[in-house]
């Protein structure tokens, strides 16, 4: 079909150009240096002021669904992600990161009762019989194998898309001074997207996503939201 | 630029074959029929539920930011969103269906202080003076011409993307019954999408998007939304 | 001064006659029959629709916060609720009428992050070494001896004194098409009365405290409550 | 019962000694000087810390509901406070305290629209033939008469008793550097009362109510609710 040629000629370049240069250069400003992407609040006159160093304290790490249900093929969940297990190590890595400069990390995850009633209206049929994506106490809403939480972590459990909804997080960020995020998980679209955009609206001032520590249930849909969208939208248009 | 490139030849595509058939195909779903395109509840089981004709007594348009400051190149707005002007009729046309179906009209505007200071904070340097993008009582903040606020339809005042965050309007559309949502207006990455991610959350029954009656600042961008993730992502994705 | 006066005797009135009046009245109404007294919506015309039986389907009885850290004396809590113990047998009561007649069962209860850090301001100096009240995995967090979620009924975390502040609460209960609440726990002028303003705020139709299946820290607080605001606040005040 | 005595020689007490020193005891403090009185987090801890000067920057003044149709016997209004019209006179006193020492002014009233659909739901018999207690554009919804908006001074528009409920108060002060509230406004145990358990909630430091530049629709509830809850919860309950 044609929008499948024009997406796959999108991916191609997208590939060749974009990976090597965009996807490391994110992962490295986080990893090397002080200074980090912003992406909710980035006017010329601020940006200047961003040349000071960041105060690490005031940055937190939200890895939102990180559960197997969503990144481990072998739970065979509906809810499985499809890119999801391939960027593990990446999460694992920027954790390790965030714990090494003191960042806040907090661990986002779905925990749901078992009868479904508390999972968004579109979801509600894969709940019966006490079993169901990411149900409470089961094994698919257990941490993906090598990610941990540890001690001084926060866990913070959700039922929606945004980490936001419905969750005490943004009273737990704030009253913890945090100003800044970098988010890493799954998937691109909904959560991650969701979240990002529920951060802009409360008033977080640097907002980071690392392209390759997140991932979406179809590569194209991942790339394309951050190359049309996160970096062109974000920066281009949320910066007008 | 390669991704220029990309962007250019998915947008052909998407013109060529998009355009007469998906873009009024929604459209016509809307104001032929009583079917209406589902975004988030179509499990299998649940559409055959469909078929019986929905009450349009509980479903409601949200007519979003059709204000001057958005789509009327006159205003000179830093807020300009490049191909609203293009929509007013299409607009138009879906509020004039709406109110001969007894759909209920919901007018979701922007009005700021001329402060700035109920505004998102990467927005806030265009305010001085007491001026600034839809400032409450001036010129800016009224609707583009053309559309009017008639009496019985409702106006709800937002200060972010979404038309649910930090307003009564789920509280208004659920205590009227309101179960199904038509969405009309600017911008589809921002605003629309939002406020349809945020009605999913906030378990609405049905939720149709107008193609051809939303925008964006960039065609590709709302194209590629709907492309790429609301058909791709909404039907595919939400669906599991 | 005529309105110290009228406070006086309303208070003598009350010493009198309301202990075996008021408070079994209440407690009758929802244990011997169908009907339930309204808080939140009696206005006269409203009132007669209400002779109709109410189906219990629509109704959900809400249990705050009878942990162990809240009416165990044996716990040696801070957060203590003095008469919380005395009403233990009445909510299991409750409890046991609820199950009786098919009414959902929420369980409400606080549990904290070991720092403190989801926990009011107020209370924060309370957390220290891991410690702290109703602290998720502690002993404190635990229902009071006597009281067990059964299969089928929801638990609910929250971090305020609302139940509906800042968790999912509002989305289970009217997706499962919840209409009418009635409320026991303690204590009765912070999680309550939180509770019981925020699901008027929320628009739930009536709304029903169990005065003797809830408690204050002090009784003349727990009294004056609803005697001089829930009984003549909500019926007298809201209603007009 | 001891308990009772206790609520009736508390009672007594408060006729005597109460209005003469508690009452004006409070405003005073907020005049006069730099301290004022915290009600959200007074632990001993912290309260040394408290003997620096706040910085009124940080500090906002909350009027609450001033309306004709609350306060102005004349307008005849089904919402009229009994006690309102009697504090304008001390809300004006505030006000200008406020507006001297460059506290940031908040107006928060009620506006609904003609229908009423806005409003609580056992308030919406009020409205009819586009006619109700401070619907838009009409006189009772203008500031009682002495009371009025300078520029710089921010108006917030709400439909539930809490300032915060459904609105964007919190963001608002939040992105100004607001720690610390001044409530003044009516009535007491509704949207005084919401407003400050809600403020509490959302983790302000310090937060001051205004007893004789606040009322109820009845002195003795207006009084109990400070008496009994007010001082003795607050500081007492809220405290441990």
């Amino acid at each position: 079909m044609p929008s499948h040629l024009a997406l796959l000629s999108c991916l191609l370049v997208l590939l060749l150009s974009l990976d090597k240069f965009l996807l490391h250069y994110l992962k490295k400003r986080l990893f090397s240096g002080p200074r980090i992407i912003p992406s909710g609040g980035a006017s010329k006159s601020r940006r200047s002021s961003m040349a000071a160093a960041p105060k690490w304290s005031e940055t937190a790490m939200l890895v939102i669904d990180m559960q197997k249900d969503f990144v481990d093929p072998a739970m065979r969940s509906p809810m499985l992600v499809a890119g999801g297990e391939a960027v593990v190590p990446a999460v694992a890595e920027a954790v390790a990161v965030a714990r090494e400069r003191g960042i806040f990390l907090v661990w986002v995850v779905r925990e749901h009762d078992p009868s479904g009633r508390d999972v968004e209206l579109f979801r509600r049929h894969h709940y019966s019989g006490g079993k169901g994506p990411t149900v409470k106490g089961l094994k698919g809403a257990e941490l993906a194998d090598g990610l941990i939480i540890k001690e001084g972590e926060y866990k913070l459990v959700k039922t929606r898309f945004s980490a936001f909804f419905a969750t005490p997080l943004d009273s737990v960020l704030k009253t913890a001074g945090i100003k800044n995020l970098v988010i890493v998980g799954v998937q691109t679209p909904n959560c991650i997207r969701q979240t990002v955009f529920d951060a802009v609206a409360l008033d977080y001032d640097k907002i980071t996503v690392l392209i390759d520590a997140t991932a979406a249930a179809r590569p194209d849909i991942h790339l394309c939201e951050y190359t049309c969208f996160h970096i062109k939208t974000i920066f281009l248009l949320l910066e007008i």
